[in-house]
């Protein structure tokens, strides 16, 4: 561990069920955990996996089926595909958009229920980078009664002993690192928050809460204690690329304990949305929460499923290939989103694979 | 009043039910009046939202129920909201394409209800440049048994006073500056005609519809004066931006004397097209008859609604910025549509309310 | 006929009836026959407008109500429309991918049955290359009991004599000029194969299938006896531009021995996909089978219809010009899919019926 160098990361590759690649560098050990941003879409993501295979969740159901309030504001033939597909254009939240509504999905929920979609849901699709967040936990909690993070701890994190959180124990904030948010204040900040100046939508999202201070008390990110606690399944994840590579070493069909099954993970990782996000204005793919490999972020097969995060961390698992991938690099990489290095990184994995 | 400058222009901005901006200048005086182009489009819009507003008018339901011919061709079921998001298809017109398709919506009418569509209705958007007109007067014609241009003039414009004309009366022909349609003549014009040579669909939307002509008697648009008479719903209306900032004041909820239901205007508003317009081959968004803000054209919050015309022009409210702003610049820039200054003049004025 | 020149091909031109231009450069000479790699699927499609015209294809019905097998994997909801407009998702084909599954459409039709579809159907499109030539000999097959390619000779080619085949008889092999398939072994293949290195689906779309070898035994295209003698409906077609021409000329409705009816050509002609083709990463339009023309692609009106093929070669028919066109250059021209030069042929083409 060393603090002079100017690149920091930590990089962990499973190929059939073993760690081939475990490395870190620079500020970050093997042992950090930090903040990985939208890579916690992918720890979530499991969290719904399992909903499906235990038959709670009906992909094709009305959201309004198992969340009544959500029918609000012509929004009550939504389906849960839509909804995962980034296809509801629930993307921004009317009046003051504060980090509670982030922290409890009871009050980040009601607020999405009550609001009129930004398109016509079913026309289109656009990254809902903080909202999908809520929008899984909310579900979650009309299923089964309680929150998404509980789950994910109790039934996917904790029997496996990964590094790779959604609301970090007081007793591990010794081993995080902060982020490095003051990227995020400038006026072209990372991965949610990256698009064209002067297009309405920005603030639309992010209304009036605070992405940018690295004042641990205000942001709105893992710095913040409060955040770190709760875990929010957009954004709040806290792991290591050991912890994440071990997590989605069992998103393969391969392992002896996979978190859930091949079929539905294949599932949530088939296309559902692909072009011009019209959130991001950027080519994006996705499939069921998952990010998906496109030419202009080829870091698998088309079978492959995961998630980046603002700061240039990725994770994915290639059911194709057989390998499972995590990167985090510190500080993170302006503009945000997975960074060319870790394009690079996966696609060597996949070479080596081959 | 100068006519020895290069350029002259039209511009009023309202905010918070005042005006703060009322300036014109070279050629175009604050009463001059000319014609707007599409922007007369924003002027149809509200005939729409009042029938949405009466119940007269289902946005979901099929155009056929209101227009059984329009069934013919494989578009029984087509909704009223794929045809005012520019969804239809039908774009085009067989045959000989004359001025007095768009002078007459039941002529015209005939025309598109017998019209096979261009693409399979609902599989993709196009700017409906002409058309689109012609599809909301029978519309309109066939659930009232009125002319749109009537109950715009009776029930819109008259109460209020504004100038902003679908169908221009004689007494007013003195204020009438005309435009300059010679741009219009030439292999790339403006607006509704901007796309890339040798692409087919120019000639076919345009048929044999004399664009160009600067000739009173032969331009299809306002400086003929049939055209001026009638104010063909897609391309006839005559304003001053004085008028059109003052029409689209009582567009915002604020207003003490709404033209329509705060809740019609934002479902209007509401995004339903996106992306690449196949028609013009750019990047276009669109609500219900509405032109929406995007990257490209930047003019206001994701809930602004308007609507840009050959030759520069731009109107639109903003219900996040309670702005309302009318912009006419004189000639009309190559090659039309919202010109740059527009879109910074819209920006400007979105600082200033901010 | 000339082995020198850099450059061969055939051109053949027909205009309201008639031929007026045959001609014939370098290699090729008018009767020469050779592989037109995906303008085959221009012949096929001919086989499915009957099937239409008869009654015997419904386009909006389920592709299972035909072929129940093909229900497996979610695809029971799959229209005809959505197959034969790319949309389906069945790029790909999980497993070993040998040229025997493109031989016998029992054997491919098998392993697409059972294929889950790599984008959720419907939700986009993208070039079925090589996978939509099984989809449609399976579906005539299951319809009919026969072969795509013995309907169409036995009611298409042979009643007309026209040089274009689907399965090349041996006593016209001393006709055939190989085409150079070794450019398709380079690592940015024409045609099917061309999108951007490392983008998962190419290995995908492909898997072990060598497209690339100029031996004559293990080419999987027309150069390979076996392939030449089948005809498969995607690529295997064999033709000289006088063929393809004269077969065109009877998909216009002045021909006096019409090919299929011009309502059903009209409505297969019908765009039914437009933008970013997912798999070839460019712009494309299709209708049903057909390739359509778009602004990067402006071939003719957009009621033109037709095919291109790696190669370079192109063949449509335009309603609106009343020509039928067919180009075949030689050697096919890197990267492949329609050549410029084709482009510029077909305006000039259109610029003298004009």
């Amino acid at each position: 561990m060393n603090d002079d160098v100017d690149f920091s990361g930590q990089l962990c590759l499973w190929y059939r069920g073993e760690v081939v690649v475990d490395i870190a560098a620079g500020a970050l050990s093997l042992d950090s955990l930090t903040g990985v941003f939208s890579v916690s879409k992918a720890l979530s993501a499991l969290v719904i996996a399992r909903l499906v295979d235990s038959g709670q969740l009906t992909l094709d159901a009305r959201v309004s089926m198992y969340w009544p309030e959500f029918a609000a504001s012509e929004k009550e033939a939504i389906t849960v595909r839509q909804l995962l597909a980034h296809q509801a254009g629930l993307v921004a939240i009317d009046g003051v958009v504060a980090l509670d509504l982030f922290l409890d999905c009871s009050v980040g929920g009601a607020a999405l229920a009550r609001q009129f979609p930004l398109w016509r849901p079913g026309t289109a699709f656009g990254y809902h980078g903080l909202t999908i967040g809520v929008l899984m936990e909310e579900l979650v909690r009309r299923i089964t009664g309680q929150y998404l993070q509980e789950i994910y701890e109790r039934d996917i994190r904790s029997p496996r002993g990964v590094d790779a959180y959604l609301g970090l124990p007081p007793g591990l904030d010794a081993r995080y690192v902060p982020t490095d948010d003051a990227i995020l204040s400038s006026t072209q900040p990372g991965d949610t928050l990256r698009r064209p100046p002067l297009d309405g939508v920005t603030t639309s999202v992010f209304g009036n809460l605070d992405c940018g201070m690295t004042n641990a008390t205000d942001s709105a990110f893992t710095n913040n204690v409060r955040t770190r606690r709760v875990g929010p399944a957009a954004f709040g994840g806290v792991a290591s690329a050991r912890g994440l590579a071990a997590l989605y070493a069992d998103a393969l069909e391969s392992s002896p304990t996979p978190v859930a099954s091949a079929n539905t993970l294949a599932r949530m990782a088939q296309q559902h949305s692909w072009g011009t996000d019209r959130v991001l204005h950027a080519t994006r793919a996705y499939g069921l929460v998952y990010m998906l490999p496109h030419p202009e972020m080829a870091f698998g097969s088309p079978y492959a499923f995961g998630h980046d995060g603002a700061g240039g961390a990725l994770v994915f698992a290639d059911p194709r290939s057989q390998i499972s991938f995590a990167y985090i690099p510190h500080p993170m990489q302006f503009p945000g989103g997975v960074d060319a290095r870790a394009i690079v990184l996966a696609q060597l994995a996949q070479q080596c694979a081959a």
